[in-house]
């Protein structure tokens, strides 16, 4: 595993170009940006920049680098998000409280950090640590999505309505109607395979590869798109209890649900969405986004079909990838900062990125799952419960950080991040 | 399917028989107990004996018996649990202020709505009702269980710990070692056979039928008990994070739990369990009960296990009955009133009665799942999300409402069902 | 003081009436009626019989009677109200869990204590006693009031909203215009004279007597009726933030006020009440009730008018007492149990009775107030803050129990009580 | 009224200083300390600053300079704080989620409405705008102070406790024992006399002038000080009911209160206090410091004593005042930025800065009061129920905007403001 990057030039270029994006993501964000936490279930983007920043000091430096000192000794309190074994922590819903160190010391730390790593990569036992830098890289690049949802919900809060990045058209055309792709049944094999070699990272979660039990099933060549949605809405979807879960119906009335999370009526009675790019027209021909799962799942009951288990998603997505392909899509190297209307094509499209689409499937671990040993083994294990298995990435999603047995989980309540929805249906 | 149950006499006899049992249950309660709801999650006693006397006026007597008139139109909108194809109905935390009627005007509705439903099934077209009739009763024999429950906790916040009835020793000795049963993987079938015929009657969410592929495992051979869990309690079981999901430590921490539900501190230093027959030291020996999912799920983890899935627990269960043996343990009928230490026997033993087994199974539809047709639809399918899946029975659970196929949930921060653990591992 | 009442004869004789009289207001309320709690602010029926003996058991029996055994050690934490000094009590908003004791085994203990209070008061130190006893039948006379408060709310959350009591109309006409009374101002003295030697009961935050300053004013003859609420309601009162204190509107729109709290809709577009009486259309020639301090508040802004301080409301009251006249007007002891039209008069009319009348004072102590000594001093004292003062009594006042100096209290939010308002202005 | 004030020259210096003040409170504050907020009852900084200046775009330069164009017509919603007859306005709560416009911005704000204000100022009917000008500079004032409270309060958020300014030793000693000093009762006049030509600014809610009533009463010559509470919280004061109001008990529960707001135990087992300074040892010559109502009134009656009603305090300090002297103190000039020992002296210290000191008044108005016409109106009067008097101001306070009717008004329950206690006694 991790055979090419682990020569220490390899992975030393790989750290500088992640450590870049994130910092490349804050540009143009003032420091009142960078330090509010909008809601509990977000962090300050100087929360994300600092503690993506303390994972590389507490589980690399200060463990493997002799001699090397914390940039500063309240950090490791301050920027812990969840590690119980690494001891206490500043609580999440107070993140926003912490206008001290700011911005600026944050960048500062950064640095110093950055500085000791690629000192520490160039030791001769670096091979050995490259699983965990690895690691840590890809924990960043979930940091770094975290930051434009995050960003996101903020600016929704703003009745000014600021804009991230200045809006640019996509070339797309029009949404195409796309068609039912049929996928056999049988004995398949699912996730990532490390004990057998498996080529590229891949989260503990992902594994142990194993076999499942899939019925024939088809699966919709394309997301869902918004004017598909409208017209759920405009059926009275959001009114209508025999369309969802009871706890679903619950949360649609608690908090008042009538359209997706950042759908806005406009002065007229056109439907607007705000976005990283500002509130602009409903794109209809754009993937339905920011909706929770119990949406997903109202949409799929009102639509007579269902939604894809996570097997069943990721059996699909092998056939698109077939050998050796790597999933592209658009993700957050179009620079678009949003879904847009899917590429025409005979099979399966809009699998990568756009928006994480929910699956049926709760999310738990699988046989035979084992969290690494550590502190770090508290990375995914620990929020196997309550919580629904989104598969592909999205436009925010880092261009590398996409691959067919990822698993995204969210609480089915849950519409901050970029999610979506691709039926299925028996075949 | 019923072919039996579906002769008049023979759903006659058992709907006066299911009826009885009901009234059995309140014998002994005064109308303050019997009105009386003690947290949003319980109903009272009055109103579980009003609700499944409306299921049988609302969706058997008046679409069906020419002439009925309903007993009171209030009771519509009063007795409704949640089905909304059905109506307006009383929210669910209200359902205790509702002293009038009371509990002779509830024993009248039941008498009218008995007296009609007798003389519905005498008619010649029974036998096309009785699969409507035998859900009826297979609901009010889940309301008998709810009824204990709920009193349960409602003596539980009493000062004085009334005794629901008075304490009877059970005959069992000591708990035994226990030990593991392997059962072989493969491919094999879950759930009910409506469809093909299945024998004897099921909930819709038991079906359909289905393939699953399984690893061998193991089981053991039976719950887990008291003494067991005591050492978990001792060695700071709930106080150590790396034992618990997120939301479980969470949980944990909101409640301030330390031990299961009903367990209480002596004035020594023991443990001493509240019951339906009052306060007692805590049995040892016995199945630990009123556990969520979240400390079953902690407690496999302390003890190096895991839980089973649903389709193992089915699995095993069916190595148990073989062909037509019906499934029987401490229910009902036992008059224990309480899990007691397991008989002793080579293999699977107190897979049906006693407590609740959680599995590992997150609650969702089978493949190819579809709630039956109208308002008791409404029945199962919309809980799909959120809970895990029970199975096994329980000692508040009626003699024949057992079954390998039977698939109860709760929230996983559930606590006041008779809800126990069975542990698992892999071969 | 008391000098009267102490005579041994005299006080038992009162005491056997007041008691009875508590018994006579749960007839005809079933066990089921009178062991629910509505909300936080309400207690069971059941709780109130049972509370008002334990203070006789508490206070008098126990200290005072040799050889008394308390009917069951369990209640003094169960029927403890909030008398830290007592010891632990059972958490208010929790007395409607408690079943067992019931309605039965309360009468019971009823009839325990009332046997042994006989015994107390024929012996020959009884005079000693006499302040102590006194004070828990005034105690024992307001929770009379709180039972058919607590009772109509209880009803009014029943859908079928049973009645109490059958209608029994008044034989009151029309509401008469009413006019203002100017009052003097200059130095007047308020407040019961307990230490001069004032004549009658009064609860210890009645006095000490002492002077104020007033200015002139003039007093409304009469409160302010349903059909000048209607007007208010009818020209956006509840809708008009300028009309209300800030904390007022934070309540009106989290509450969702924009009625008085038990005025309904009808089907057609008239307005109903919901009484002890059962619901009837609203009568405009009666004053209205049940509103908070906010909405009087409101009202008189509406109405260019302000609330009396209780300086003023007393003196007046002064003025229409004269010298050695009891206090009359629709209290318990007329049957009707709702405020009704004012008589006829030419100066003050309803001043007591009918409806508790909100003051613009704050509730807090007299100059040179202390709480009586020992636990008993925790009655009034330790509520003065955040509370409002009223004045006069009400329909549900037990009739011996008005009088000028009287201060009763709530939260400007609570409306359960039966208060209205009468409108003051500067002269 | 403001003859002096009222020349241009005069006003519009004045106008200059105390904006400047507020952005000289704003020095050395990073912007993301300037955007954050750390609870609901707290604004952030940037708000404030902004805030401060819509009072003076919305309520002079719109309706009175020719011409003026507003800043960003998106302030009016955003900085409006809860004038409800100037439209719409973005949640209290919600301030800290607006990042934009920032701190720049709102320092480019500042300096927009500056200039206009200036310009409108030298016309030639200034005078006419003189008191809404004076008010709208002591409208600023109260936020400068307010500005210090929320401030030390977020930094009290940060678990790496900021110092807002370096610490800087008092040269007071240390506290004096202090003395009890007799004040004469009778008929005595409080407020502020608008009517007849009261010299200075005062808010609407001083007035009218009116005569009250008083008792002879002892005032003690100094606050409380840390010393003494320090003996009140040995003594168990935080965990004895009897010493507490119901409400008050209730708060110290909820709230696990056991020593005023910014109290911490150092690692050895001293007592620290977190001020603008950092944090530090305790103080104990100093005045005790954010403490609530309740805290006051329970320590008052652990000391035997009990607090000073308003008037008192009032007429305690015009007797210090004497005629034409004005109330100076450790206010915010001295620079200390916190309460420090009293100095020495024969008669009343103390009276004016260090602490706003709770009396025994529920805020309310006082008689024949009349808020203002017009917007301004909502200023004071929409404040006065369920909150307390504090007289006196604070060593936040701007120098001169402390006086002896000034009426300060909190929640019983808040503690985050400069607030302490003087006892009082009956002579």
């Amino acid at each position: 595993m991790l055979k090419t990057a682990a020569k220490a030039g390899g992975l030393a270029d790989r750290f500088r170009r992640v450590r870049a994006t994130s910092a490349e993501l804050a540009v143009g964000l003032s420091p009142e940006d960078q330090v509010v936490q909008s809601m509990p279930d977000a962090s300050p983007v100087k929360w994300h920049l600092a503690h993506t920043t303390w994972f590389f000091e507490t589980f690399l430096l200060s463990p493997n680098l002799p001699g090397y000192r914390p940039f500063d000794p309240a950090f490791g309190y301050l920027f812990n998000s969840y590690y119980e074994a690494v001891g206490a922590r500043h609580p999440r819903p107070r993140r926003g409280l912490v206008t001290r160190p700011g911005v600026a010391e944050v960048a500062a730390y950064r640095d110093h950090v950055d500085a000791a790593m690629l000192t520490l990569l160039e030791r001769g036992d670096a091979e050995r640590l490259a699983p965990l830098v690895t690691l840590g890289l890809a924990h960043e690049e979930q940091h770094q999505e975290l930051i434009l949802m995050d960003l996101l919900h903020l600016f929704s809060c703003n009745p000014v309505a600021p804009a991230y990045r200045p809006y640019r058209p996509a070339l797309r055309g029009p949404a195409h109607e796309g068609r039912w792709i049929a996928v056999d049944g049988g004995i398949v094999a699912v996730g990532h395979d490390r004990e057998g070699g498996g080529e590229g990272f891949a989260f503990d979660n992902e594994g142990p590869r194993h076999e499942v039990l899939l019925r024939p099933f088809r699966l919709f060549s394309r997301a869902v798109t918004n004017g598909e949605w409208l017209a759920f809405v405009e059926d009275g979807g959001y009114r209508n209890p025999a369309l969802w879960l009871s706890d679903g119906w619950a949360t649609v009335n608690a908090e008042g649900w009538e359209a997706p999370a950042y759908w806005r009526r406009g002065e007229d009675s056109g439907w607007r969405e705000f976005t990283l790019l500002g509130e602009h027209p409903l794109d209809e021909d754009a993937p339905v986004c920011h909706i929770g799962f119990y949406e997903a799942d109202a949409f799929a009951r009102w639509a007579g079909k269902r939604l894809p288990t996570e097997a069943e998603w990721e059996t699909a997505a092998g056939t698109v990838l077939g050998s050796g392909l790597s999933p592209t899509g658009n993700t957050l190297g179009s620079g678009l900062l949003r879904p847009v209307a899917a590429a025409r094509g005979d099979g399966l499209v809009q699998m990568f990125g756009d928006v994480w689409e929910w699956t049926a499937s709760a999310y738990s671990g699988y046989p035979g799952f084992r969290p690494a040993a550590g502190a770090v083994g508290e990375y995914n294990g620990k929020f196997m419960a309550n919580q629904y298995v989104l598969r592909g990435g999205c436009c925010a999603t880092p261009d590398g950080h996409v691959r067919a047995t990822y698993r995204n989980f969210f609480y089915p309540h849950q519409r901050w991040m970029f999610s979506g929805v691709r039926l299925a249906e028996d075949a």
